[in-house]
């Protein structure tokens, strides 16, 4: 053995992952050597990633399951962007996102051979629909929505994105990686039923409470995956649509029981508590005089004197910058009221 | 919970995934929740894949330690294939390989906007060079070399691959997935060392009795992999070389965890101990009247009369099928002399 132990999470506020649900680590460890990517020869965990397509498809309100478990948002943030290149009348060779999009769109427009018209964002951190109609073309493939930006965690304008989108023959993908989970419980048109997006990131392993690796990626119109097919002649199943090959097990059967478990009512119990959670560091951050923006999503943005940050890494706490000299604290359902009291302590005792 | 078991390895003779080892599940245990891609946030897991890439380097005879821990062979497979292409001075459209290569490089050529040349392989099932050299011009940007090849377990003349490459100003790739853990035993030249290849695939979730999800690549020259790095803006971590985003910490742990353990003896006395028992099973085919090539790597690809297989797979076993007809059986860890018992138990009693 290695002597090195697995980082904790008390003093992490940077990141989307968190600790799973028990149950979802009870289901990783029975799967740890199923391959997902093999169905016919690993029939167990074949059955068990469709129970969790369908229940991706019932919390975003899909016409009917399509997709398949991917090993995060990355990976479906490509796939999906294959998908619209390749369905593309000319091989649309342009995906216009906006300045607050993950960097996976910028990873997939490398690997993908296409560009990125990045779009600047508006005053209130969404995408502004006309600034985005303005950079959509006949060569665009896809135009992104972001459904809980990692920057301040804001929902865009996603059925007037999608409509701008289809009026230029292009698709609309919207990345719900991280906020997916929490959608469901706000006022928000989101769902593939409400904003009649074309795909869709949405990663149990965030705020899902599955294990690493569990992404998601939903298509509407199931024909949209056709680009994907890829033949596997010496496989005992015939075809993958997956962007890897050998696929966690582990990562499958998490995702379908931590979703059995907690959806509905166990991930909006986690709504509510991380909301108000977020409120009070929003407003206790207030108090002490810092710029903080409104809370969409439990995802605390707060505009700290320069040098603050670095004091709070160096006290030990594991804290992500926002462009604009924003801090930026992910409440995952790890994040206790003990923990941020402990932040705040910090904070005074730095500034 | 689910409800579903997963499956037994007790018929599986068609995987190149098999049952982890006892080591590499403990450390996997403790990392399913660290997130390998932001190693800022995350140091324990990043350490071990410092420590995971070195031990992939020692056993490769790597210059130095270079690469990463993948999701698996397909995503080493196009990040290799993706830093080729990248790195050609007129942006190398083809990829040339044997008509014997892992279907992920037909993937690999569909996400990068590539072409793969395939060339067919010669009676030997290996890369014919004269053929390979053939289709190598000015737009090849890789040539690839198998070291265990998944129809026959054959090993290509990779010394003589990578001179053919060098020659065109192309790279080459050795994909060996799943015979890098075999290798090191054999007379073979296959290393970094031996036969210059530029980058490589090895698998420490297939032989190297890993969970899923990890798969090795890596580089002589470590500046080949500068074109798949992509800035990370709101991560604790500045950047990131890999194609997935969050990546398994429970891979990284449990590869460095069951590489330390096993290499290089437990890694020799399994390459023995498959070795003996595949050749075992083909003396047994041969008697039996079936046509069965020699083997080189512990995998049996063995001619049976029409209708066989079926029957075969009717009765539980999991073969899968090499084209010309060959049934395909891989001896991996979990392939136990009383298993390959009962299969010709079965297979006397079908023909």
């Amino acid at each position: 053995m290695t002597g090195i132990v697995p980082q904790r999470f008390e003093t992490v506020l940077s990141s989307m992952c968190t600790e799973p649900h028990p149950t979802a680590v009870a289901a990783a460890e029975q799967f740890l050597a199923s391959n997902a990517g093999d169905p016919a020869t690993y029939q167990a965990v074949a059955a068990l990633e469709e129970t969790a397509v369908a229940l991706l498809a019932e919390i975003t309100n899909a016409p009917a399951p399509s997709g398949y478990i991917t090993s995060g948002g990355t990976e479906a943030n490509i796939q999906a962007m294959r998908a619209a290149r390749d369905r593309h009348p000319r091989g649309g060779s342009t995906i216009v996102i906006g300045s607050h999009a993950h960097f996976s769109f910028q990873k997939a427009a490398a690997v993908l051979g296409m560009r990125c018209e990045v779009v600047p964002t508006g005053a209130d951190h969404r995408a502004d629909p006309d600034a985005v109609a303005a950079h959509v073309d006949a060569d665009t493939a896809a135009v992104v929505a972001v459904g809980g930006s990692t920057t301040f965690g804001r929902i865009d304008p996603i059925r007037a994105l999608t409509e701008i989108a289809h009026d230029a023959g292009a698709l609309c993908h919207l990345d719900a990686a991280w906020g997916g989970f929490y959608l469901p419980f706000t006022d928000a048109e989101w769902d593939f039923a409400a904003t009649g997006v074309d795909s869709m990131t949405i990663d149990p392993h965030k705020a899902g409470r599955s294990v690493i690796p569990s992404g998601g990626l939903l298509f509407a119109d199931p024909t949209a995956a056709a680009p994907l097919r890829v033949e596997t002649p010496y496989l005992a199943s015939a075809d993958q649509y997956s962007l890897t090959g050998t696929r966690s097990g582990a990562g499958v059967a998490a995702a379908a029981a931590v979703m059995q478990t907690l959806w509905p009512d166990g991930y909006a119990t986690e709504y509510t508590r991380a909301m108000a959670l977020a409120e009070r560091v929003a407003t206790a951050c207030r108090e002490r005089g810092f710029a903080t923006p409104e809370v969409e999503l439990p995802l605390v943005a707060t505009q700290l004197p320069e040098g603050v940050l670095s004091e709070l890494r160096s006290a030990g706490w594991r804290i992500a910058a926002t462009p604009g000299g924003y801090a930026r604290i992910v409440v995952m359902p790890h994040v206790t009221e003990a923990m941020v009291r402990e932040l705040l302590t910090t904070l005074d005792a730095v500034t």
